[in-house]
């Protein structure tokens, strides 16, 4: 349905915040806000907000501006806002929402939200919610659109448009029409800009495009919709496990199924939990939740280092000047380390790497890592000399260029290593590989240290 | 134009790749591979090879086929294989690209290339992609698709689809259609799914989002990319500083603009130059010049951790116990630093957090600091008392809630100052980060120690 909406300036900053005036209790001046401002950014306001303004905020909004601000809004911020909403407006607003955003918004919702809003649907929407539901967690199914019009073979241009306008008022999109066999399966698709382009008398079939690329309804959402990046397609027709159809993933879906994949390794990539909220949503005990865990094993791994110093606690009173450059040693060492991880995590994740590729991936980095300590060798040889002799120099220089090629070797492999395993690789985070590095490197360090110097 | 590619399947590796079929000078089953593959897959398999095989692989393409691989390839692999084809494919490939897709392949292309291309142009194809060339890198005029079928106001959906149908085989979307004044000034949008919908005598007037959501051909594409995830748009009209239609951005660009731009943050955030190439195509040298200036840079921060050491070296022969905890104490500060710096810099990127909410970020990053911190010096105090003495361990304990504090302190101030001064806030690394907390990290150490051991 077409609605207008102001004009819309994204580097703008609003000269005063929908919370500052729910705050002050002017509702008269939040319904101008409300007013004029477009949906999502009203959504991005609302998620900033706590919970009882939110929904005093969310009531003032028209029947058709709130479906679309409410669409707008992450599951995780659609729960307060349903739960503070009468029976009334409450259907209006589950009823008119598609299916795959509803089950999607039901997916993270507590048992008693799920009845109510299960109950209150009319029999044909609770059984597409009901039926992605049961695909499982991250999977096509679950954000996939199952109202797609679907054409048979052997219809004409004409014929295709009219089932289009017959069929295509509840379809979220009507831009790929998949073609489906009379087994419900699926054969090709063809666009809907190929029969607006084309004659009417013109047989479909000639334009369809056969064996399209499609995703099976478990297929992981974040494989599928890399896929979709790659192929340039809009909507991708998603099968059953015996090639019926029964959705189309379409592009807005995917980009931010995409976006979340991006915000939750580069959450792991840091060593702290991925959540799906909202930044300034989230209170500073769910903040602090979300790092603790890891936060404490990296401490607890870190004691590795305590060890290390304290075995070679002896070497260290012969020559105390070795202890000023344990954290510019470990500190490189960590950095090119954390380097060749995040690299590697990346090019996992939009596939320039594979598994496969483990053994080319190890080689690689090792040799990087070995260019760049020879370099920074270099430095330290410099800087070595110059705070204390050219002796701790030496052991300074050479333990750069043994640290960074051991460092860049494990985070490379790490991450494919994890892949291999099945594990996510973005849990290899830059911390961890880090502190692995701070260990090993400390033995590095003084046993080059025993050698050079003879201690 | 429907093509027919063969079905795929994501998650199976290919059993023998492209690179070792040529490489092995089987032309023969180089050439079947490529007919049964579809054209993405192709153009990541020659992005991973030499640019000598990639061209005789390229050779082996269909002219349709061709055109499809180019266009799936990132700009730095079509320079190769552009420049080892022969004058008619060469033309053939150019002319039958996107004029935005042309003009961001010849942004990277040496001056030779471009005259070349410029040359083998029609008149009217070099006026569009010498248009598009005269915008800003990284702007939406860069990405944007020139050729669009507009729309006058005053049309009936009739005439409107009779106005698709006579101006949009050319068009890259006829998805949606901007509406027009008389001088060309955007005035709103219709979609084709209304106009296919909606009765042929209907005023499209009636179907028109006025005042839509646009971007400016200068504004920064990949806030144009962001924002149109956020309203889940599927083109975004694109106009000149006086309001007129120039093009349209549309959403397979704009996911290309997002991913790459997550891919810099990510390499940015490891304390690496980010690049546009593919992990596999970089030679080691390449890999390590992207990452030798920060990794450089980043040392000779870290010979301020030497000063600070010496500056404190009388403490540490006094109590030479404290050097045990110093890789543990200056890694924990580290890693808190990092996961502030990171979930600062992902909420800026995604929109969550604004320039405007640096105190309120700082105050929640303190706070969330010294939770984790009390949390690591419970067990900072088990781990010393175990190691040491139940004083050392009193000091341990002190440092981390101090450390942990002022590092998530820094790691979200940093993002966000960096914003302001309109900087990239990726460019507050992770590593920048931690190179930082290990020097005031030690300083927090050492004064704690002196306090606590009266020393």
């Amino acid at each position: 349905m077409p609605q207008s909406y102001p004009p819309y300036e994204p580097s703008a900053e609003p000269a005063e915040s929908l919370q500052d005036v729910v705050k002050g209790h002017r509702l008269d001046a939040a319904q101008e806000w409300l007013e004029t401002h477009p949906p999502h950014v009203i959504a991005d306001e609302l998620a900033r907000m706590d919970a009882v303004d939110a929904v005093v905020a969310f009531r003032l909004l028209h029947k058709d501006q709130a479906l679309a601000v409410f669409e707008e809004l992450e599951p995780v911020d659609q729960q307060p806002i349903l739960e503070g909403l009468r029976d009334r407006s409450f259907l209006d607003l589950i009823e008119g929402m598609d299916p795959d955003d509803r089950a999607r918004m039901l997916r993270e919702a507590p048992a008693k939200v799920v009845k109510r809003v299960l109950a209150g649907l009319s029999p044909h929407e609770r059984r597409m919610t009901s039926a992605l539901l049961g695909y499982p967690e991250g999977s096509v199914g679950r954000y996939m659109t199952p109202e797609v019009v679907a054409l048979a073979q052997d219809l004409t241009v004409e014929q295709a448009l009219r089932t289009v306008r017959a069929k295509g008022a509840d379809a979220e999109t009507v831009y790929t029409l998949p073609v489906v066999d009379s087994g419900r399966r699926l054969t090709g698709i063809v666009e809907l800009r190929e029969l607006v382009l084309n004659p009417p008398d013109m047989m479909i079939s000639k334009l369809v495009v056969t064996e399209p690329t499609s995703a099976y309804a478990t297929d992981s959402a974040e494989q599928a919709a890399r896929l979709m990046r790659e192929t340039n397609d809009l909507n991708l027709p998603v099968v059953d496990s015996e090639d019926r159809l029964v959705g189309l993933f379409t592009i807005d879906d995917a980009v931010e199924v995409i976006e979340a994949a991006d915000t939750e390794d580069v959450a792991r990539q840091a060593g702290a939990a991925p959540w799906a909220g909202h930044y300034m949503a989230a209170s500073v005990w769910q903040l602090a939740r979300y790092r603790a865990l890891w936060l404490s094993l990296l401490l607890v791994a870190a004691t590795l280092t305590v060890g290390v110093t304290r075995a070679f606690e002896a070497t260290l009173e012969q020559v105390a000047a070795l202890a000023l450059f344990i954290p510019m040693l470990i500190g490189a060492g960590g950095n090119a380390g954390a380097q060749a991880a995040t690299a590697c995590v990346r090019a996992l994740a939009v596939g320039e790497v594979r598994g496969s590729d483990l053994l080319k991936v190890i080689w690689r980095e090792c040799r990087v890592g070995l260019v760049l300590g020879s370099l920074l060798a270099l430095l330290g040889l410099v800087v070595g000399t110059m705070v204390v002799s050219a002796k701790i120099a030496l052991v300074v220089g050479i333990t750069l260029v043994l640290i960074c090629g051991w460092a860049a070797t494990i985070g490379g492999t790490m991450p494919l290593l994890a892949k291999r395993l099945r594990i996510d690789p973005a849990v290899v985070s830059a911390p961890m590989v880090t502190t692995l590095v701070d260990a090993t490197g400390l033995v590095i360090y003084f046993l080059t240290a025993k050698a050079v110097l003879g201690v």
